[in-house]
């Protein structure tokens, strides 16, 4: 009878968590998680990481600010950076379950498996719901190869005690190039080991090969089209072999990617739809087990898998327990990679709206020269807008400058708001402020 | 007949240029400026003043890192950064006057005074217009004391070729407090003297002593309730001296306030309304001569008197003498103060928000711990929402911390265009930003 409940959530990271809060006012919740309560973001995500790129930016600025006005570079102590970053990190996951406790949700430690639609086993306990809700997330993708145990993951690299003198990271996607820019920063030897020449496959070409620049500027070496063949333990540290490739570094890192964390979940054995990049689900976030949910990272969807939209999602499937029918609607989405300088984008992408020059108009501005972008000596900002050319509205936009996020998220809001230029012709905004060049990108 | 205009425009700062563009693509434009093309802001305003400010903001966030994870703070090189800024600010009289000539308008060097609502005589030669568009702004108040001759004021000290290693700013307005930020981060030794106990009076006194805390913090001296009655040139610099008060610096600002730029217009002579706040102007910007305008600082109006609002009504003015007959409508109005902080405000005041709490719910949070200010080491960040509780929308709010602008500039859009907390809920932004706290703060 103790373990019956009306929703048990697999997973307290941020989907999880956004869908146990507005549940739990009307139902009994059990929440369970195998790892850090708080989840991949507070503990070894976007959080930390943004709390070591604060020392990023802020070196940054008065590097470039050197002969415009400042005399002396700060340095990164790394140790000190850890412990400032550990600062916030250390209090996440007894703070997330205290709150969970205080809002009387119910919490577990441990390593849940589904025993069908309505029951979960952890450890030798069962426990029965009307509803399960799976936000287990994503983890790193380790590759099959001989000493892949020595390999580090984002996770070690976010808890680093001391700054490896040289490194590598094994990728070219967010997590290789926001990692090895903090590292370079910081006065690491980096080596971005990528199996392809391309980085950031979501983005445009145009806009990654400006960030590659600034990442070389940075003193990152990029070795393309290396397929990693070995990792081998040595005196120092590793010595990673493919083809062509002989590189010696005290620490190398994958982030080769991410894959859904259903391990130990039993899914399969319920028979749950899965493919590759996740769990099935219909447009109310329901697997194909009716009655069981699953939100965040862990599943197959085409909306980037980001903190807020598993927020977003955890929200949506608790008022849909609680009674709302509509599917699911996203609003569109920015994402931003935090490296050398932002790079984000946003809306319609830059692919789509060159493939249909007919439906849409694409203006593209160097504003390096802008006085918002020269004020702060930003080292490459560019700016591309998508205009809908029936509506004239701004539906899409790619950013690179070290204050892109801070665009973007003023060009989500005109686009999910549908703002005319007449709206934005009748704003006053604060000037000089990013904010008041708004009518000047499209 | 060459001296026939359809429109003068007497001012070439942002109100008059943003009256210019528009009218010129129909009518024959003339437009004159005493001193320098492109007006205050961009020469000895706004513009120059947030390029110094870079230096500040850089030279702070690395000293606010230090011991979380940065060492070494730089310092700021004034020559180099007095370099900084007119590398931007000796571009701005050419380029301006350039443009307008582009675009066939026509330019004249010279002090303006209007014979009648349809004449304007430049030193001898006289042109008549349909229109005349007065955009002459505000010009700093010089104390009428002995020895005011010695005093400089912001211009003079926006161009120090060296730092003064003390000075003070006479006056407790937005001026003073900026540019004695910008000299005490620099290393300057900087005094306040104030003939009252308050300062931004514009501003909520809980937020103001907030601000005071912050900038005694960066070792700025207050002097309060001193009427300053000379000034003294020394060997050294001046002396001021008021009740109470003997103090001995290298330079010494009037920072008292402006006053409407309208000495040698001949305003008194034609009969126009004038008080002591401005030119007096009716809902579509007119001035009590019918025909005549005034846009921007120099006209008496309730609205805080900053550079988008005078383009704002430049942009009005322009559309009202080509057909427009509705009167102005002006958004909310942010207004920030640059200083130790940000301080800014939008929308319904607290003080209006406290007098009608039937009206009005008031919530005030100390931000300073919440991740995106830890982040940064905000020093302290409050922000005061004020929200309509019949509409249960945003109508104002006041923030005081280091990033101010871009929460305003995002509550700014949030107010005049009422959005609701559904619209906030249903956004997704980049996540974790300033933008993505916005659901927290009412």
């Amino acid at each position: 009878m103790m373990n019956e409940y009306d929703t048990i959530i697999i997973g307290g990271g941020p989907g999880g968590l956004a869908a146990a809060y507005p549940l739990a006012e009307e139902q009994r919740v059990l929440i369970i998680e195998r790892n850090l309560w708080g989840g991949t973001c507070p503990n070894f995500g976007c959080d930390p990481k943004k709390m070591l790129y604060s020392a990023v930016e802020a070196k940054d600025w008065s590097a470039r600010m050197t002969g415009n006005g400042l005399n002396g570079i700060p340095d990164v102590n790394w140790p000190r950076l850890m412990a400032f970053k550990r600062s916030y990190t250390e209090t996440v996951p007894a703070g997330t379950k205290g709150g969970l406790n205080q809002a009387g949700i119910t919490t577990i430690d441990g390593q849940a498996q589904l025993l069908d639609g309505q029951t979960v086993q952890v450890d030798d306990e069962i426990f029965t719901a009307t509803n399960i809700i799976i936000a287990t997330g994503q983890q790193p993708v380790i590759p099959s190869i001989p000493g892949a145990e020595n390999l580090g993951t984002s996770t070690d690299f976010l808890d680093l005690d001391q700054l490896p003198r040289t490194m590598a990271f094994i990728g070219g996607g967010y997590v290789a190039l926001e990692l090895a820019n903090i590292a370079a920063t910081a006065g690491a030897e980096v080596h971005i080991v990528n199996h392809s020449d391309q980085i950031l496959r979501a983005f445009p070409e145009s806009a990654t090969k400006q960030l590659r620049q600034l990442m070389k500027q940075k003193r990152i070496i990029f070795h393309d089209n290396v397929e990693i063949e070995a990792v081998h333990p040595t005196a120092e540290g590793v010595r990673l072999t493919g083809n062509g490739l002989d590189l010696r570094v005290h620490r190398a890192f994958s982030a080769m990617g991410r894959k859904p964390a259903i391990d130990g979940l039993g899914l399969e054995d319920i028979g749950m739809a899965l493919t590759k990049k996740g769990i099935v689900v219909d447009n109310h976030l329901q697997t194909s087990i009716p009655g069981v949910y699953a939100i965040g990272d862990v599943i197959d969807k085409d909306q980037p898998k980001l903190t807020p939209v598993s927020s977003f999602e955890g929200r949506y499937v608790a008022l849909h327990l609680l009674g709302v029918a509509d599917p699911i609607v996203y609003p569109k989405i920015p994402s931003v990679v935090y490296s050398s300088a932002m790079l984000g984008q946003v809306g319609v992408s830059l692919k789509e709206a060159q493939a249909n020059p007919d439906q849409y108009t694409v203006t593209s501005q160097n504003t390096t020269h802008w006085y918002t972008y020269n004020r702060i000596k930003d080292p490459l900002a560019q700016v591309t807008t998508i205009v809908d050319k029936q509506s004239d509205q701004l539906v899409g936009a790619v950013v690179l400058s070290t204050i892109a996020d801070e665009l973007l998220n003023y060009f989500t809001m005109i686009i999910n708001q549908h703002l005319t230029r007449d709206d934005l012709q009748r704003q006053i905004l604060a000037y000089p402020s990013p904010a008041s060049d708004l009518g000047y990108f499209y």
